[in-house]
């Protein structure tokens, strides 16, 4: 591949893949493990007296806006999600949106306008933090965002082996130019020791009065091997061309009855990976 | 092979291989983790005025309990120590032994000697209680070594590759006899979701006051591929014929390369794992 060509590729912002479609299809785990976050510690919450005002991070198609929706019984003053990605908050506009339930494009690590400041009782960010490069001005933004006394619940990606199987390839002299930059897709809490000790600190340096931050070990059996492929399908930031797409899931897909995610006896798939949950009060 | 040997198998009780000075030569991983646990949940402790009497569960060579005396200024009136091998607490007696450092045999999933009860200020246990298949009884037998207002730090494997490497060649026809009780060796915490909050809610059923159970994400860099190799004989359970006794080692280490444990390229080798840390009030 010419150096051009691979300026490409480095050029291109790692986003999730930005088919709203397929991610609805397969976002199987992130639906669970937010529906698990929230029955757990929704209870835990100071709420506010009479209508809130809530905010979500990092929308895609809006299932999971949705469902911290319902948990929130449907009853705010305002419900206000947002993506970095385009094609996304118009789907999930389409989907999901309301006159009290508003989707717009921003990105959580650049500048907030200055209305949005300290003006959310309530935000959420489930699934997202981990595409984040500069962990602490997310971290400030979501502060900046709440208002006195507001209270957040964010979950995060540690270790999963979805960054294992991508990386697997990229030193092979077939893929190592697609993969090249698969560092900046990688979460900053993949390959590190204690990554909850290191939010917590952010956290109170960023200056939440209470910081409470665990690391939770997570295991979630596909319903079939098809529904693994989806889910990589769906997440992949790679731009791989048409002709090579299928051989590339095909070779993501040997790499994990390698690694004994796929069980080559049963044809059963399983995901371990570690999820950061983050309950903070400002 | 007869259902006879594999009777023998079956009857071999599970705990890990004897061979404390080979342990010794190769548990970098499990003493790195004590020193961290130490330096950051001792501060933590409330403190009994005047000399402590201090136990710990699951000595083996007695080298990491010779590290939780360096943290407690080696200053106490006791420390007792147990394993339930003989041949570990003999060897743990002959290196580390003095008149108040004292060895000796016991399991801590069975009967207390009634002198034991509320006998100990402080419980240390590193490493050993995933082994125990009663969990229950072994948190309860913890509780009732401590005195009043004593304390307990615990740390516990969940999941580690150390278990996938072995499970890996469970089904293969070579090896199957030998690894068909494998059930017995694995954490009851490897497979699982949320071991924590799992376990968080035994030790409130046990009785204690304060509870902190936190899982940590754990990386581990081996200083070379041999080192690995170390550490897999020194823990393994199974009574493999010393014919096929590097045979079968070299088998896990292939799996090992297949499950990017060992990078084939740099020829280095790197554990990821989940190590449940407790604190515990009585």
């Amino acid at each position: 591949m010419s150096e051009q060509n691979s300026q490409n590729y480095k050029a291109k912002s790692f986003a999730m893949n930005d088919d709203a479609a397929l991610y609805q299809k397969s976002n199987c785990y992130p639906r669970r493990d937010a529906v698990d976050v929230l029955t757990e510690f929704l209870p835990k919450f100071r709420w506010k007296e009479g209508k809130k005002r809530i905010f979500d991070i990092g929308c895609a198609d809006g299932s999971v806006t949705n469902i911290i929706s319902a948990f929130c019984n449907n009853d705010y003053e305002v419900f206000e999600a947002c993506d970095i990605n385009e094609r996304a908050v118009k789907y999930a506009t389409e989907y999901y949106g309301t006159d009290k339930m508003i989707f717009r494009v921003m990105d959580i690590e650049g500048q907030l306008p200055k209305e949005m400041n300290g003006k959310f009782d309530n935000v959420f960010s489930f699934y997202t933090l981990q595409w984040i490069k500069n962990q602490e001005k997310a971290f400030q933004n979501i502060y900046d965002l709440m208002a006195k006394d507001g209270e957040c619940l964010l979950t995060l990606l540690a270790r999963i082996p979805v960054y294992s199987l991508f990386n697997a390839l990229k030193d092979t002299d077939t893929w190592g130019y697609l993969l090249k930059y698969i560092n900046q897709f990688i979460s900053p809490y993949h390959d590190v020791s204690d990554p909850d000790v290191i939010i917590q600190s952010l956290l109170e340096k960023v200056g939440f009065q209470y910081v409470d931050v665990r690391c939770r070990q997570k295991k979630y059996e596909f319903k079939d091997i098809q529904q693994l492929r989806n889910i990589l399908e769906a997440v992949s930031p790679f731009n791989v061309d048409k002709k090579l797409y299928e051989q590339f899931f095909d070779d993501i897909m040997e790499v994990a009855e390698d690694m004994r995610i796929i069980d080559r006896r049963t044809k059963t798939a399983t995901f371990h990976y570690n999820l950061i949950v983050i309950h903070c009060r400002k």
